[in-house]
């Protein structure tokens, strides 16, 4: 099945989803910050076909998010390790778990609890910030086109009293 | 097309992606966030097949992320809001957004600027940040299985020493 891009859509939130978007990729992701490498642990891990995971791995290889390095010096086995762009995805993937712990919660409670080494304390919640460090809801934020918005945003929402 | 489930995985991202991880989904979300509500404003936002629209809002209001309400008393337009639930969503979209904004940039510069209202200043990016404030980086996290984590999750990731 051929999906219509988003990648002609100037929205970072469009772009993203062109990247990551697809379904399983984010369970990659998940699953290869919780430590695991190969396609056959991401594989056993997750269920997917393996045409699938072959796709989604090479993808996020060509997207720079995941990089791959051979097991041993001549083998035709690899490793997938995450790149920084792909350890910068850590918000969104506690976002998601988050969002999913407090409104499709286990009876039994939360079922992963991240926590800081250095303190042995849970993480914040993952949650929209002032600069002060206040969690903010949408009624308290404002939007403006920046310098790379496009004119159908400004005229979409709005934006400069249009 | 059928896909398989994430729905028995207990894992909060594979619960949340269970929800929200079809295409379009978080662009509808995105679209009425920034204020859209009428099944014709998000079709002629997106381009999406309105089929597939309907199918998606369907799905969003059956979930609880969207609320419907008649246009006028007796009609069958329907305006489209978001609830609590869906509100809650929204560092998810910011988590996407600031991403996006710093690895598939516009040349031109940031696309949107998010701002608290009441200070006019930009919304800090969203990170993983400990009870401090400080940003997290994944090296700086531990994770263990909850109360209500699975054995499955328990071994996979060596959790307790296992």
């Amino acid at each position: 099945m051929k999906h219509k891009s988003f990648s002609d859509m100037n929205c970072s939130l469009a772009q993203t989803l062109e990247v990551i978007g697809e379904r399983w990729t984010l369970l990659i992701i998940r699953d290869a910050f919780l430590g695991l490498s190969r396609f056959e642990d991401f594989q056993n891990d997750l269920g997917v076909a393996r045409n699938i995971l072959t796709a989604r791995l090479k993808r996020l290889v060509d997207q720079g998010i995941l990089t791959r390095q051979p097991v041993t010096e001549k083998g035709r086995r690899y490793h997938y390790f995450l790149t920084q762009k792909g350890q910068d995805l850590l918000g969104i993937v506690l976002a998601y778990t988050h969002w999913g712990d407090k409104w499709l919660a286990n009876k039994k409670g939360v079922r992963l609890v991240f926590t800081e080494k250095a303190t042995g304390k849970a993480v914040e919640p993952m949650r929209v910030r002032s600069k002060a460090g206040t969690p903010l809801t949408i009624d308290q934020l404002d939007v403006k086109a920046g310098p790379g918005g496009s004119p159908h945003v400004k005229a979409l929402f709005g934006i400069y009293g249009d």
